[in-house]
């Protein structure tokens, strides 16, 4: 079982997750992916399971709750894709995993019922129950109705502008201020961008594609693939955010 | 095992209960319920201990080291109430969750001895070794001589303000900026207040009494009741504790 | 299994490190000593390593990744020393603790191979693999070949400066603005250096080692022997970095 939630580590909520899991399952083995997303950050849990996805064994089950609609009458999946199972709100959180994982099955999950019941703590009151289930190996048809369709977020393809280059933007930035991109390698490769590759970002640019931080001097900036598989802009031993000012959407254009 | 702290994540002391606890009783659950109370608020780890108790299995003991007496005279407590056990110091830490839990057993656990004995970090030398030994079977009483008093915090209980009208104070702000206040689901219905309910907070005023958040637009306030049975002011998307400059004690007036 | 990073929780990295060592073991516990060491502060974590290390059960593998230089040169380490396992980069960070943990024998983890291989997560793909390999009971000598040198950090040690007179500096500060000093308990004592001790910290300075904080009034500054058995500089209910703009290198002077 892997949580990724909004919910933060100061308050209780995350805390609450584990106990309804080891409530329902006591041998469950839980992994806290990240209670780190910003709050309602639909698109960057995405990105997060999307990436962390495939390192965990088969079986695995994901329960994903960023879910600003909690509550509201957006539908509560489960869905089981690529050996592991999916458990989250139908906002595209789980979306992105989904496209990856291949084929998938999917049920919709009843809410709460009744006018007193809570609606503001899917993740206590819908989402981790269903997930100890499965993890306690119950069968997916067991939890709610089968689901046809579910909501897909966009994805951020790279444009091409031409032959050798492609404009893409920034889709995430990290801890340490390193600025995931929608580049991926596969994409670079296609396009017959290689090692030599120009990007810019505004009326900056970075010269070269290389392969670790320390092949530039501390505080140089630097592209690099990053070990999702996507080009990153990066500043050795400093922030890029900062450094180019640039934040989800920021336009990059990549020129072999 | 639950763990509440006000260590932080960032040091070692989180771990290190961690390792002690292992070190005692290999097979342990631990659950990190929250390493991040802000230093010594006793109070909000109590309310926290309070909301999350309930969603543990029964034997869960609850190690709560909110501690800024720590080497001071104050006691060291363990207890067993309500078919769980709960540690800590007593300066009411604990008093929420057990004058929920009904009738309690308490016993005083002994300080380490000495002069040279470490003095600061009774988490690792006292508390967490005293849990370790609940959650392996041991029986309460052999961990010290019994107590009949503890340390109770005051109840922050709302007060009438004639018919279908209460004042109630603002008990804590959580990650989002969401507003918990005294009033609980089951004080509303005692004052005959309902879903119409006016909420001031200052000169500001809220609406009606909801149910999720997405009720309202983004960016527009709302009151309902959250997830551990308290009325809360919330901003959809947005935070309320920025909106009304609103902090636990601030005073909020509810009338029908 | 204690991992110890300075990846922080926002982001999905740590709990990959979990996925993979679950894939390869799926019966290993795993504490999160720390992923908050500060981006790239090599000599945080060993000190963190150094303090924590001795709470943890005999045969516990420490996988400590703070690794400003990954996928350059530098080595890849796992060693045994004192009864348990150490695995990290060939920095320093593993410093300290072995040379607590008295006699080490070490070996050289391979790099992943090939120009095309991610070089910028060796905690995914090289030092959580061999943490497992390690905690699943391999032998060290099967992870690589015999390495006899290693980086070792600066000791910070303490300047005598004449009869019950020593020169000390802050390692560290804590979440709460404590100041932990590179003065040990044992070095005080090797001073003639008692509990009536003066400290001065630039111009201010604190009398007296005391026991624990309460023992001086809130907002009071003071000084004591901490849990790990430093010389601490704090203030009751405070910060000590704030109130005598303290941080690492800080000097201090310890008289008699």
């Amino acid at each position: 079982m892997a949580l990724l939630t909004d919910f933060g580590r100061e308050g209780h909520h995350a805390g609450v997750l584990h106990a309804v899991i080891l409530a329902a399952h006591p041998c469950a083995r839980i992994v806290d992916l990240s209670h780190g997303i910003p709050a309602g950050d639909v698109e960057l849990a995405a990105w997060t399971l999307r990436w962390a996805r495939r390192w965990f064994p088969p079986g695995t089950v994901h329960c994903a709750v960023v879910d600003p609609g909690v509550g509201s009458a957006r539908f509560a999946l489960a869905a089981s894709a690529g050996g592991q199972f999916f458990v989250g709100p139908d906002n595209g959180v789980l979306s992105y995993a989904l496209a990856d994982a291949g084929r998938a099955r999917l049920v919709s999950l009843p809410a709460p019922k009744g006018a007193a019941a809570p609606a503001t703590f899917h993740g206590r009151d819908v989402f981790a129950p269903a997930a100890a289930r499965l993890s306690r190996g119950e069968p997916l048809a067991a939890l709610g109705p089968p689901l046809d369709s579910w909501v897909r977020l966009r994805e951020r393809r790279p444009r091409p502008l031409g032959p050798g280059r492609l404009e893409a933007e920034v889709i995430a930035a990290d801890r340490w201020g390193n600025l995931a991109t929608s580049a991926t390698a596969a994409d670079l490769a296609r396009a017959g961008i290689g090692g030599t590759a120009r990007i810019a970002v505004g009326r900056a640019a970075v010269r070269g594609i290389l392969r670790f931080y320390a092949e530039v001097a501390p505080g140089a900036a630097l592209a690099l693939v990053n070990s999702d598989g996507h080009l990153e802009i990066a500043v050795n031993g400093g922030s890029a955010a900062e450094r180019f000012k640039a934040a989800r959407g920021t336009r990059i254009r990549i020129s072999s």
